[in-house]
C-alpha cells in the first residue's frame, strides 16, 4: 500500500511512460541481437592495462588527493594539458578556459542552465544530437532548425533564422551524430562570419573530431574564428564555446568531457556545476591525466581509426550487397554513425519492429528531429560491432525491407487493382 | 579582442562575481591556514590500499565493462547491495526502488528538476544544506523555513506551514549539517505523521546517519514512515524519499551517492539523470561495490567513528577551555560539524576576516540561512584536522574572538561615555 503522495505520484506519472520505440531498444539489449542502435565504443579498443597502471601510480603516489573531495573546474594538470593541446592546435587558451564536465552529456546540462530561460529559441541542425534535445528539455529551449546536406549545415538558411535571435547556435561539424555529414570549410568559415555578424555565439560540439578514417581535417569553429584576429599566434575570440569528451579516445566509462569557453563565462559553469554534482570524480580525471599524458592519447587515437575505419568500410560495403533500391545512406569520413533514409512512405519504427524479429537493431531518426519530421530516416552505429557481425546484421536487415518493400508493392497493387476494380 | 558577444557576457557577469566571504574562503585553501571550513573527511581514513586492489580487480576481470557507458540507474550489484542493507534496516524495497547519483549534490539537483516548479516553496530547516539551496536556486525554489532547537526541526512550526501548500519537507535528521543537532525520536514520528495526514513528501538527506560517536542509533524517517504498515516485515511507503552517499563512509573523490524512491519516482529522475549526464562512472561504481562488499563497509565505519569521535572530542574541549563567555556550540553525537553563535552583535563574517589574518577560518552561517538571518553564528568542521591541529586552531580563534570582545566592550564604553559626556 502506498500513501496519498506517492498514489498521485504514479497516477500523474502513468501517461509519461518510456515510448514505443524506448521499449523496442530495451529489447536490443538481448545478447543474442545484434545492435548497430547504441552509440558504443568498441570494447577491443579500450586501453585495460594503461588504465591499471595509471590507477596503481595514482592511489600508490597520491591516493588520499585522489579519494578527496577537489575543485570545481577539475584537477589543474588535465586542465592545463586540454588547453595546451588546444594551443597547439592554434586555438589560444589557458586552464581558465577549460571546465572538466562529468562526460559531455554534462557540458549541455550546463550550458542549458547557464543560457537558457523557458522561450528561448536555439539554432540547430536538422537532424541533431537527440542528448542535447534531452538535456535542453529542462529548460523549455524551443528550436529554429537549418536543413542539412552532404555539406552539413545550410548556411544560406542560418541568416534568415540568426535574424530571429536565437540564443545560441548549436553545431557537430565533424561527423555528426546522427547524420555522419562533416560541414565543409566554405561553410565553417561563413558561418562563423554569420555569428558574429549577428552577435550569436555558437556551441561547437565535437566529441568525434579525431576520428577522422579519410580526407584532410578540417579546421574547427573555434579555431576559424580565433584566426580572425590580427595576429600570428594562436588566438581565443571567446565567440565560440568548444565541447569535446575523453569518452571516444580514451574511456566513456570514466565520464569526463571539457568545456572551453571565456574565463567569465567558465566561472559561471563553474557555480552551475557546483550545485549539480559539486564536481567531476577526483580519481576519474588524476586517472585519465595519467593514461592521455606523455603522448599516449595520440599514439591510442591512431588505433581507434584504423579499427573503426574497419568497420565503417564493412558497413558501408555491406550496405551496397544488401540492401534495395530506394534506401539511401551518407557515407561519413569519422565518427560513429552514418544515417539512412528509407523510402518516404516506410516508417523506421515499423522497419525496427520487424527486425527486432530477426534480432537485429538500430535507432530511428525521428527524435533527432525537434520538429518531429525524419519518420523515414535512421541511425546507424558502426564503431561497436566488429566487420562479420555488421556484414551479417546488414545482411539481415537488408532481407528485412526487401520484404516489406514487396509487402508494400502488393498492398499498393491491391488498392490500385481495388481502385480499378 | 573579444567579439561583442562576448564583451556583452563578461559585462552582465562582472556585478555577479563571488561573494565577499567566498574571495575569504579562497584564502582558507593556503596550506598553513588551519581551516575548519570545509566538509572534508580525514584522508588518514580512506582505504587506499583496498581501493587499489579493487581496481586491479575490476579492470583485469571486466575491464572492458568497467570502462564502457552503462545505465542510467547505476550498476546493478550496487544497487542490490544498497537496497539489501536498507532491507537488513527494515526498509523493504529492491534495485527498482535505487538510483545512483553523482554524489548527494546530484541527487539533490535531479529531485529540483523533477519536483521543483518556479515559485513552488519547499518546507526546510533554518538553518539547512547550503548545497541544496545552491542546487535549488535553478528551479527558482521558494523557502518556508521552520526553526530549530536541540531536538532538531521544531514540529510544532511545521504544522502552520505544511497548511501552506509546501512541494516536500527536507530534513537532515542526523548530526545536521550545519548544526550538528539531532532530530529526536518524538519529533521524527511527529513529522512522519504530519506529512502523511497533509499528503506532503519528504526529502530525508542523511549522508552522516553511520557516523554516530555516543548514544543509541535513531530510527531514520524512512524506517518509521514504513512501520506505520500493519505488518511485520520489513516495508516501504513511499513517502519518505531517502538520500545518501559513499562520500562520508568510503572517499568523496568517487562522486556516488544514491537516491531510495518509489519506483515510479525513480524512473522519472532516470529520465532527468539522462539528460543531465546520462550515467555516473561506471568504473567509480563498479571498484566502489568490490571496496564495500563482503562487509568491509561495516567494518571501515567503525574505523572513521573512532578516528572523528576523538576530533569532536578534542573541538568540543578546545571550545571549553579557549572560548570567551557569550559564545555558545552545539554538541553534536556525530556527523562531521558543529555550530557556533557569536554574541549577537557580532559577525561571523568579521570574525572570519580578523581569524584568517591569525591563519585559521571557517564557514560563517549566513548562507545556510534561506531567510538571510544567521549573521553571528558558524559551522566548523572537526572531521579533516587532526586533534593537535584543532587545539591549535581554537586557540587562535578563542584569542580573536577575547580581542574582538575587548574592543566591543571599549567602544560601548567610549560610546556610553560620550553620550553621558
Amino acid at each position: 500500500m502506498q500513501t496519498r503522495w506517492s498514489e498521485r505520484f504514479a497516477q500523474r506519472t502513468r501517461g509519461m511512460r518510456s515510448s514505443a520505440v524506448r521499449e523496442l531498444l530495451k529489447l536490443t539489449e538481448q545478447p543474442d541481437v545484434i545492435s548497430f542502435g547504441g552509440g558504443l565504443p568498441a570494447p577491443e579498443v579500450f586501453p585495460v592495462e594503461k588504465f591499471r597502471e595509471a590507477c596503481d601510480r595514482v592511489l600508490e603516489g597520491d591516493g588520499s588527493r585522489a579519494l578527496q573531495y577537489s575543485t570545481t573546474e577539475g584537477y589543474r594538470p588535465l586542465r592545463e594539458m586540454i588547453a595546451r593541446h588546444a594551443s597547439r592546435l592554434g586555438v589560444g587558451i589557458d586552464a581558465d578556459n577549460v571546465l572538466l564536465t562529468s562526460g559531455s552529456q554534462q557540458a549541455l546540462d550546463l550550458i542549458g542552465k547557464v543560457f537558457i530561460n523557458p522561450g528561448d529559441h536555439l539554432l540547430v541542425e536538422r537532424p541533431t544530437y537527440l542528448g542535447a534535445l534531452q538535456a535542453w528539455r529542462t529548460y523549455q529551449a524551443e528550436y529554429a532548425c537549418v536543413s542539412m546536406d552532404d555539406d552539413g549545415m545550410r548556411t544560406d538558411e542560418v541568416e534568415v533564422q540568426l535574424r530571429t535571435g536565437p540564443k545560441f547556435i548549436y553545431a557537430l561539424p565533424n561527423f555528426q551524430n546522427p547524420s555522419g555529414v562533416t560541414l565543409s570549410v566554405e561553410r565553417r568559415h561563413r558561418l562563423i562570419q554569420l555569428a558574429d555578424h549577428y552577435g550569436v555565439p555558437i556551441l561547437e560540439d565535437d566529441p568525434y573530431g579525431q576520428l577522422r578514417y579519410e580526407g584532410e581535417h578540417l579546421p574547427s569553429l573555434v579555431l576559424l574564428d580565433g584566426r580572425r584576429e590580427e595576429n600570428n599566434g594562436p588566438s581565443y575570440r571567446g565567440n565560440v564555446i568548444y565541447l569535446s569528451t575523453f569518452s571516444k579516445t580514451l574511456a566513456p566509462g570514466m565520464r569526463l568531457g571539457w568545456i572551453i569557453a571565456p574565463a567569465e563565462v567558465i566561472q559561471r559553469l563553474v557555480q552551475a556545476k557546483q550545485g549539480a554534482d559539486l564536481h567531476s570524480s577526483t580519481f576519474a580525471q588524476m586517472v585519465t591525466y595519467e593514461v592521455a599524458r606523455g603522448g599516449f592519447l595520440d599514439q591510442h587515437v591512431k588505433f581507434i581509426r584504423a579499427t573503426y575505419k574497419e568497420r565503417r568500410d564493412a558497413m558501408l560495403h555491406a550496405l551496397e550487397t544488401h540492401f534495395p533500391d530506394g534506401v539511401t545512406w551518407t557515407r561519413p569520413l569519422g565518427g560513429l554513425f552514418l544515417w539512412v533514409r528509407f523510402p518516404v512512405e516506410m516508417d523506421a519504427a515499423d522497419v525496427l519492429e520487424v527486425a527486432i524479429g530477426q534480432k537485429v537493431a538500430f535507432v530511428p531518426g525521428q527524435p533527432f528531429f525537434p520538429d518531429g519530421s525524419g519518420a523515414n530516416t535512421a541511425r546507424f552505429n558502426f564503431s561497436y560491432c566488429k566487420p562479420e557481425t555488421i556484414e551479417e546484421g546488414i545482411r539481415r536487415l537488408g532481407a528485412v525491407l526487401k520484404s516489406l518493400l514487396k509487402g508494400a508493392r502488393v498492398a499498393v497493387g491491391a488498392r490500385e487493382g481495388a481502385q480499378v476494380g
